[in-house]
């Protein structure tokens, strides 16, 4: 089959790979029917993070079910599909407390390759959804999202308190900072105030909830979100980068006994105890437990109460991955969708 | 009148000082009835934390309300109140949530200095609460916990999201850490782990609730709840030292998903940002809204659910202050309670 593989840094081909196939009982195949290009496919595409020799790339997918394992009993061949980018087998405590992405027995989607023709689901039982029919069309883009980007905006919103009525400020202009003002609008937040400096993104935000805009970062940011709350700051504060800026700006932005839910994945943050702990704010975050969220989230993309598919503003065929990483590294494109 | 004052690390006297006197419309003056030295009060006292020449200290206290300011209305004199380290208006949006240690008006009592005779009570009406009738005597020593290490270690519970039926860990066996316990049994705890090496206060940690002890600290102790919980680490953990140690230690013995609730005061700690975003727990904590807790903490001393007095293992007149701190300093005390 054909698959994304990252070679170094920059270097993103379209190879020949491997056909997956049935490694455990528990195994689905799944023939992709669209996947994407993440944020954090970045981080090893820029040489952040360092990569030991070429790498299958992608973790997000949507699907239908070509073939499943013996122990496999409700996942059926056929079915379409949407997952997570952790695999989980969804039933051990971690799991049944609904963090799936923490599951004894997780493991990384990356670390297969969704950004392929196919994709071995291990633990298909535990980490896929089926939809109750083929979805339209229009919906493969919502649901495409809803395998991450989605599902961690809305985490972060979750795990951020979002509350009917509250004032919401959302730190973080990529797909998932916009689709956590999507959730938070979904959750009933009154005032959603939405970080950005980048017009696209800026109206983007809007059209998913955002009541105001800020475009100044760091304390000069923190000091409007102040001045718009009466000075005590948000109640929930919604972090979509992960540096060490807009961790601070996320906590300096909540009120005393007010909520972080912080999701951009964290690289070189410290954070200082005393000042953490005078703060008084909940802090609570880390990889989206995806899962938890998958039916919910199914059920208002099909019944059309929301359309978070809008991030994708540049769609291509798998065989131009390459192109697609290039257009999200240089911010042409807030998020590439890959058509098989 | 006569009160404590600290003069240098290791230096503290009972002076003669100025009577306290209504400054504020909202003030009331109270007659100390009892007053005690805490363990925060040991940084000062130690030299960790500077003061500025001679400092009154002091910042828990219960009493006979001896005057009252012309703006107070829900206070009278004569009544027996209790009241919180910080005064706090209790009616600003911060207040209103819970959180009376942040409150826009807050005022610190360790400036005013309560290991006294005599101590002046800001914002009289919100900071405090006054008992229904004079207490007997037997009392005096639990509501003078209320005041501050029993409302945070009941504040640590609380932010740790203790639940019926769960397991809870405890770091620190102070007299917060050893509180934090007894809260965890009230709010219904199922089993109870306090770390301890010390054998006086790991017997007072199973008076208060405690199931089991574990001796080993850092990583080793992370180990053993690890392995007392199935592999996945405690529901809730309270944090009640306030060094890097301890708040690592809590948060690794915390199962993903789980709750962290910090009150000792953070001196030097920095969280690495990578570890607590894939630890996957809530983080919640800071100087405690005491002010929240007191009514109910009150009842539950006054109908005798609760001993929380039991802390206090030295009881001495006001003038022995300074063997009080020695006592304490040298951890010959868990906490020593002043007479007046």
């Amino acid at each position: 089959m054909r698959g994304a593989v990252l070679h170094a840094p920059g270097d993103v081909r379209l190879d020949t790979r491997d056909d997956p196939r049935i490694e455990q009982p528990t195994d689905a195949i799944i023939k992709l029917a669209a996947t994407c290009v993440c944020g954090s496919d970045l981080w090893p595409y820029r040489g952040i993070e360092i990569v030991d020799g070429p790498a299958p790339m992608g973790h997000e997918y949507v699907g239908v079910v070509e073939e499943i394992g013996p122990e496999v009993t409700s996942i059926k061949a056929g079915q379409f599909v949407i997952g997570s980018f952790f695999a989980s087998d969804n039933t051990c405590e971690i799991c049944q407390a609904g963090y799936q992405s923490r599951c004894i027995h997780a493991q990384l989607m990356g670390a297969i390759g969704t950004q392929a023709e196919y994709a071995r689901i291990p633990l298909a039982d535990g980490t896929l959804v089926a939809t109750p029919e083929q979805p339209d069309e229009r919906f493969i883009p919502s649901l495409l999202a809803a395998s991450d980007v989605l599902g961690t905006g809305w985490f972060a919103a979750v795990a951020a308190d979002v509350q009917p009525g509250k004032t919401v400020a959302v730190v973080g202009d990529g797909a998932v900072g916009l689709l956590g003002a999507l959730a938070a609008r979904e959750l009933g937040a009154e005032r959603i105030i939405a970080f950005s400096r980048h017009e696209d993104r800026q109206q983007l935000a809007r059209e998913f909830g955002a009541t105001d805009i800020v475009t100044e970062r760091g304390n000069d940011g923190v000091a409007i979100v102040k001045e718009m709350t009466g000075g005590y700051g948000a109640h929930s504060v919604i972090e979509a980068v992960g540096t060490q800026e807009s961790m601070m700006q996320a906590i300096r932005s909540t009120r005393p006994g007010g909520h972080v839910g912080y999701v951009g994945v964290s690289h070189d943050v410290t954070l200082p105890g005393d000042e953490l702990f005078f703060s008084g704010v909940h802090l609570h975050g880390g990889p989206a437990p995806v899962r938890r969220f998958l039916p919910d989230l199914t059920d208002r993309i099909l019944s059309g109460a929301i359309d978070p598919g809008k991030v994708f503003d540049l769609t291509l065929p798998l065989d131009q991955v390459a192109e697609g990483y290039r257009a999200m590294d240089e911010r042409r494109a807030i998020k590439a969708l890959l058509t098989l």
